[in-house]
């Protein structure tokens, strides 16, 4: 006799352990949570996937999500068109926006060069971001991929094509992230600030 | 200027950020992921929630969860009749099954008794236990609730209840788990491991 199984259940969990980050036990804890609430929240999560599914696509411009043809960032007159901002994916416009100190446009690639995981440059929106370069409205782009090695590649080579067409290429600064501990700071971010110091 | 939202998004990231232990990084993290998997995948996900939810119910008997009338281990005729092992929730049978030692029947009292959070004893699957004893095949009903202080109470609660039956009662023991250190376990634990000492 094997365990107890119930396909249903069983088929529900299995769904949840694809979710990143969720192992078997947690996979197993949502399906039951999943049962036990009233039928109409549960169907309530499956509609919100079904939704966001069929209303949600990339915006024409700057391959951000969006629900309409033009995102609402793109769509803003009073936004800087002259800078745009390179970002891996969607949450880090999220995170940018959150500032509220930046109000440019962005370019969203949809993932970083990584030859290891077989991710060559034609499979991100390179081709978008080049084809946004040529009318000349555009007076710098800066690099805000994520600080790995796989991200500073991408801006390497990003950089190499967009210099040539006579547009300032930026990078975010590298540093001491604000309220932390000095002694806690990696070897490599402290070198960083070392080079990046600037006058008081 | 606020943050870039995007509503079917957001509402996707609302309803993960509803499941137990998942906090708001997390759900739009998931979120994120949802909407980058191939499209037949996301509805998967979200069929097999609307699937469980449609097929599945309590067993008649036991309370235990099920997608038939009698959940097939009331309907194993092998089974020993004659113990009825009390459990909190429907991951407990599934816990107890994976012994594979356990070969008795099962109920499910889809709680504890907790006046803090509001939870009586007409709210738990009580009445059907009891009735399930009237006809003099049970001879004995373990107790296995969760080692807290609601399990026990409520294990205590109910063995009141069913001795006057005539009906043994008894309860899993307490001790040390195995594999683990001695110097790791909390007084109570080792209290109760002194208490039940057994003849080598």
């Amino acid at each position: 006799m094997a365990d107890y199984h119930i396909a249903p259940f069983d088929c529900l969990a299995e769904q949840f352990e694809r979710l990143p980050g969720i192992g078997s036990k947690t996979a197993a804890r949502l399906a039951y949570y999943m049962i036990s609430v009233p039928q109409e929240e549960a169907l309530q999560f499956a509609d919100a996937i079904v939704d966001a599914r069929r209303k949600l696509h990339y915006c024409r411009i700057c391959c951000n999500l969006t629900d309409k043809d033009i995102c609402s960032i793109c769509a803003d007159e009073r936004r800087d068109k002259s800078v745009i901002c390179v970002v891996e994916d969607i949450r880090d416009v999220i995170a940018l926006e959150k500032t509220q100190e930046f109000y440019v446009s962005y370019h969203v690639l949809h993932g970083v060069i990584s030859p290891m995981k077989g991710i060559l440059p034609d499979m991100l929106r390179i081709k978008e971001l080049l084809s946004r370069l040529k009318d000349g409205t555009v007076k710098e782009v800066v690099m805000a991929t994520n600080a790995t090695v796989e991200g500073e590649a991408t801006a390497m080579y990003l950089s190499k094509l967009i210099k040539p067409l006579g547009i300032r290429v930026t990078r975010l600064a590298y540093g001491l992230p604000v309220g932390g501990d000095l002694e806690y700071a990696d070897e490599v971010t402290l070198t960083r600030a070392i080079q990046g110091r600037s006058e008081l």
